[in-house]
């Protein structure tokens, strides 16, 4: 039997916008992990009488229901209440819980004084399951009842977290049938609407797997996910799936799996021992910021210069004064020695470089969205001219790729551009 | 009268946890700004009878449904089509929607054929207030029906808050019966919970002018919103609650309606005519990339170093081989060395410089999360020394903000450090 979750949070702080509700994408994606169905997840203030209300729509869709937040100590915590209600059970003191919260003020709050109001946090809906915290005050607990599971968890996201592994996916897996399993085939080089649009007839004759492309800033992916008894069985179905996008998109393909493009790169250059430095005019150290997001950067990286002036494109990267003079500082003859003189200065096997127009205004007489990508290796050296539009994020975003999928084709032993 | 709004975001990325609602977030806060209640947030998938039953129970419990994602050009894409059903709409061509988007892909995909899909964004509900959306494919509407504001919004968060900000705000203030008036007074230095704790015997008593706190990043601001008949009588209502505001919290208010640090400090490099360069170890870029986020960036920012080995420190940015050897690379001494490097590379009036431990892993024996932050201007240098937790994203994003402060106080004439 397949099961059906409804996601509820509660916090005012919620509707206020001064947090966003990420509890619900960790718990959405363990959920898709056990193949459980996630139609709704709804997000209520400390209201009793809304978040009642929530309560009863979700039990009329869904026989999981998760709540996250108001479990605390304050007169705003009304979720077990809400809940208890909605299911007619009674709360009561459960002592045990009690115990692990005076020995939990004990051991890490120990300037603080217990108040009444803490001992809210340990009445329980009768016969629940309750599910330790350790990591915080406020246990949680599940519940059956009318044919629906209810799990109720703390709202900070490190406990929420910490309960969801530890406490939540064993017992949910004790109710589930199946395994789920999906890989994400990841590409760069199309739109998302000409991927959808060699993909429509295949996915609408598809029942499990599935597939489902998203798009986002300038990538593309498709999430392939697969339904079977087991692990294994799951996995062997989803393998002509993605044998088929591979043959569909050959090498816009750069990954399974992968998080992202510069990901992709980082792992080329550590197998083959390379290292890579930047030169960036135009996109100002954004691709020495995404190269550097990744922890043990410093293998594959070894720095790079933004040269947002040509005096440092001239004295730091050795850019002759003629090129700057005769082609201008957004040209493919500058891009190619800035690839060559980021090499030259940092010692990296590679270099990359960018040069261009980001906006919002034209220079040099040059468009806005022009960018000129260099890569150097060895004594070779590549450039590739792009024209990315005008908004000014949007050029920078996409030059990086750019440039990043020049590296990970030079890698791969494809062409280059 | 008081509006209530619900948010429907549109997606199964959402509901398999693949991305945050944070369309929701700030959608959230722009409403409560406008003195708008926000009841419920609902999440539902690419499913036109479950979108539709969620439509149909927004529909009873508000008056105001605003909803993000699904106005994109593949057959997932369904919100139009269930808004319209819904409220008994017919969706239309609407043809100079079409000539837009043919423009767009004109001018930033001219690679790309617009396809049969593409057509679809430009169907929408009859009589609907087209809203243009200038910073991708998709416009959204608005259209009032049986009672309630419909508005409709795409859910690239990207084009979502630029759509907000210039469109739904501006349409929702024309509802509204007074003139709502707000500021953000930003504050860099002091925590949530402290700024909070100060803030919250005055925040209590107050109902128009109101106030609000914000954290986010490693920054904090508050929002104070009046409402009057006029928008100068709103402003005038802002100016005590300012002033009250900066009394309180002193010099770490950096400013009032300034986007950002960054933007702060542009703006005052660009007033004195002064130019800053970067040489950044730990940050990999980020200090850079965020001062060339900025259109205009090339008058105040000669650019930077990104210096992740020890060889860039020294024969690029001339760290002595002694002071790498005798204190280390994370050392106050690199750092000060590094700002003085940056600014003879470059040339530049003032040099700012970031060594430190990003993690995960120790470096050199020093915990995860020291930086040291060196600031260099003519004979004078300064470091600070800071301890930013283990969060590899925080330690980085917090040391760039303290940089940036570094900055500002000096350019403000307040000690550095």
């Amino acid at each position: 039997m397949t099961h059906t979750a409804e996601l509820i949070a509660v916090g005012t702080e919620l509707l206020l916008g001064s947090i966003a509700n990420t509890d619900a994408q960790m718990i959405s994606q363990a959920l898709s992990a056990l193949g459980i169905n996630v139609y709704y997840h709804t997000v209520v203030g400390d209201n009793p009488a809304r978040a009642k209300a929530a309560v009863e729509i979700a039990k009329r869709r869904a026989d999981i229901i998760i709540t996250t937040g108001g479990l605390g100590p304050t007169c705003d915590d009304l979720t077990k209440q809400v809940l208890a209600e909605a299911f007619g059970k009674k709360l009561v003191f459960h002592p045990e819980s009690a115990k692990k919260m005076e020995a939990y003020f004990a051991a890490y709050l120990p300037h603080r004084t217990i108040t009444e109001n803490n001992y809210q946090q340990v009445m329980l809906p009768e016969g629940c399951t309750v599910l330790d915290n350790d990591w915080g005050t406020a246990p949680g607990c599940a519940f059956e009842a009318e044919g629906v599971t209810v799990i109720m968890l703390p709202g900070p996201p490190r406990e929420c977290r910490a309960m969801l592994e530890h406490r939540v996916i064993p017992y949910l897996k004790g109710m589930s049938d199946g395994v789920i399993a999906s890989r994400t085939v990841k590409l760069f080089g199309i739109g998302e609407s000409s991927m959808e649009a060699r993909l429509r007839e295949r996915m609408a004759s598809m029942t499990n797997p599935t597939m489902a492309p998203y798009a986002k800033e300038g990538e593309c992916e498709v999430r392939i996910t697969a339904k079977a008894p087991t692990s294994e069985q799951a996995q062997a179905m989803l393998d002509p799936v993605e044998e088929a996008l591979r043959r569909e998109f050959g090498d816009l393909v750069y990954g399974v799996d992968v998080p992202s493009l510069h990901a992709r790169i980082s792992a080329l250059l550590r197998e083959q021992g390379l290292t890579l430095s930047t030169a960036e005019s135009c996109t100002g150290g954004l691709a020495a910021k995404r190269m550097t997001d990744l922890p043990g950067a410093s293998q594959v990286f070894c720095g790079g210069v933004v040269c947002y002036t040509n005096q440092v494109k001239r004295d730091v990267l050795g850019v002759s004064q003629n090129t700057l003079d005769d082609f201008g500082a957004v040209s493919p003859q500058t891009a190619a020695e800035l690839a060559q003189g980021v090499c030259r200065c940092t010692g990296s096997d590679i270099g990359l470089s960018f040069t261009g127009v980001a906006g919002p205004d034209p220079d040099e007489g040059k468009e806005v969205g022009l960018v000129y990508i260099g890569l150097a290796h060895g004594e070779q050296v590549w450039v590739k001219e792009v024209h990315l539009g005008t908004a000014r994020d949007r050029v920078r975003n996409s030059a990086v790729l750019h440039g990043f999928d020049m590296v990970r084709r030079l890698l791969t032993g494809l062409d280059v551009v």
